[in-house]
């Protein structure tokens, strides 16, 4: 049997992916012993910088005893002409089990998952998909809420550029939840809507019948010119600030990925309010991690 | 209570800073166990390269057994647009307990430990202060004259530019040495002098009275074209070779903070000197950030 | 006695050799334990970038317990105008025992391990020598064969620039090997048969009678243009392909240090091929690597 990846959020069956939270909320409540993964292998393989996500798989790594080796790999062996096929089959054959990877390329994670004899986490392929992140995001919504379907969440912003977005609509329909997305046509293209998921362009008045609603960074580093929305325009029509707030439920939840753009997509006033959940979102990932790990590496998260 | 951090040597009391001393002695003389920051995430982000600093850290937080993270951003998220109060928020989410920052902009990492809910420790921040590298030149003073107070040592060179000479004025002064800085005038404006130190612009005159004679390197990266000295008017006045080091005790020590630049502020004759004490200082550095360390994240290094 | 290292593979006597990688056998049978290191810094300094080798390297040293230190230094105190010396004075204050070397001048490695008062290990020095690589092309023909005296081994393509090819043939020769160089004169010239090894044109000549082929990537990176061959002319002449590995005897095996360039030095015929080592070469690296580390800090592999 090929080695499990998680390539995106769908890797997983509903029934696992809950399996996952229960195993990262009990990692959460009491660290596991070290030996979880003692003596595995992981390498983090960054190819995009990274300071937040690439911390907190390390984190991750530490506490369940793996061995970490990290590469930020730029003029490495990769650009010497060398394929994906024979970089996965050079690791694989020095004794690496996992292998942590992000990319500027959307399909790069698949690629490698499918040269490589081991595991492979996707940690964020191009505008492709991000499902740790999306784990983590779900992991605070049940902590919040204590279920899934039924929640009304909407996803704000720049949504074409956005893995996290396709991650997060992935694993949020397959645990039925209400997922609204909202952003100006240039960035929220209707095609989104066969996601079987809506599409609204009114923030105003949406706001008042969400459980949760996700705020995201406009990707300037993926948008050719032209098309960057004008911030004013933006910012009067999806941007999160004082005078929105107001339109949100006292028992809502804000959610954001990081990092943030201040003045952009929110104002200072969101961060400060009691609504906003991003601190539990970068605490949780943590554990999300560990416990995907876990069941990559040692299977049955789920007693089935 | 906030967590304790160490952005200069002033954040100890007196008595804390030979505490700190004592108990790298301590670690020094014999390796403490593993436990005493096990399981502690410790993250190196070092924003300016080094290789000399990074590896004394690195090794002194393996010692007590931190789980060791190290980052060299440079388009991190931090180039995202990312302030300082979010990284620093994010990184206590993710679990980070100490951050061990070097930057290139003076009051780094005070911004970062105002904003942050761990400890900081100062590892280099512009021009401004590197207290864990005057501890190691404490300690190798102590190592050698046994106490502080009344020692005569000059600090010779590009006083303008250097965090070392500014962190061990702090520390030098609060324990009753006699500090006098050496160099030209612009290198050592007269201000200096309000720190409570004689300046003095001839080292000849001044060399037979010292205990000790700390060797700065110039800081060519950190000077603006015009500024920079004449090479053979600054070596006829300030290096220290052969000659000099005639006029220098036989129980006088030097110190330097590396890297050298021989033939610049001094000769090969200073390194083959039997009154160098560069290698005792690097080797106490490792101690010295382990006592740090301890004492930050433990608390109670002095039994007051 | 100053510490030993590893500069080349005739650091260490036939029968040392041999010893090692009796050692590594053992090694892969079995993995010792985390004790053979425990608590012995190793810093890993590349100043060129790798993936493969780095990761090879860092495996086996938290395999044997290290206490592991990677750095890329680019713009690191090297460029501040230290000289070797200096900086291996500095490592060894701060404690590091071990320095894992890899650097684009030739001599580099030499001229730490003359600096450093610890064990230097070369990682591959310009076109000099990378002496592990030599050793797990040794551990695999070994593997293989059950001996090597007599063995009849083609080295094949850009002899010139490659480090790999002089560490093998000090190797192969010192243990009885028949070593054949083959390629383009602008490649190979002819002084290279002053090292006691044979030189041939024709590959096609060569094949037949062959135990071992060994092909090399042409280093692009490392040759002035003119230099270059044409590639229809070395592919016609030298590239590993479906015709010559009919040439090939069944019980020969194919050897290549990777990266691979598929379509030039051989195409994807050879990587298919189930003569071809390359998937042992990398998995034995790793414990060739664990052996060194061990006999050069704990010395005795050999029962003389």
């Amino acid at each position: 049997m090929a080695p499990r990846s998680l390539l995106d959020v769908d890797d997983l069956a509903p029934a696992e992916l809950v399996g996952v939270l229960d195993r990262a909320v009990a990692f959460r409540d009491a660290l596991p012993s070290r030996s979880l993964l003692a003596g595995v292998p992981v390498l983090n393989l960054f190819f995009e910088a990274s300071t937040r996500t690439a911390t907190s798989f390390t984190l991750a790594e530490q506490r369940v005893g793996a061995d970490v080796i990290s590469f930020a790999p730029g003029a490495s062996s990769l650009g010497k002409g060398e394929t994906i096929a024979d970089t996965a089959l050079t690791l694989h054959g020095i004794g690496v089990r996992v292998i942590v990877v992000r990319h500027h390329e959307s399909g790069f994670a698949r690629r490698l998952a499918d040269a490589f004899d081991g595991h492979v986490v996707n940690a964020g392929d191009g505008t492709h998909a991000h499902p740790t992140q999306a784990l983590l995001d779900l992991m605070t919504l049940r902590q919040e809420f204590g279920r899934f379907a039924g929640l009304r969440v909407a996803i704000v912003g720049d949504i074409l550029h956005s893995r996290v977005a396709r991650s997060n609509i992935v694993g949020m329909t397959m645990l039925g939840i209400d997922v609204t997305l909202v952003g100006p046509a240039t960035l929220l293209p209707d095609a989104f809507a066969s996601h079987g998921v809506r599409i609204e362009r009114d923030l105003d008045a949406l706001l008042p019948s969400l459980d949760a609603v996700m705020m995201l960074r406009i990707q300037r580093e993926r948008i050719s010119g032209g098309l960057l929305p004008s911030l004013d325009d933006y910012t009067q029509r999806y941007q999160l600030n004082r005078a929105r707030l107001r339109s949100l439920r006292n028992d809502a939840v804000i959610l954001h990925p990081g990092p943030y753009n201040r003045g952009v997509e929110l104002t200072d006033d969101v961060l400060d309010d009691p609504r906003s959940r991003y601190v539990a979102q970068v605490h949780n990932g943590v554990f999300v991690r560990m416990a995907v790990l876990d069941l990559l590496v040692n299977g049955a998260a789920v007693a089935a």
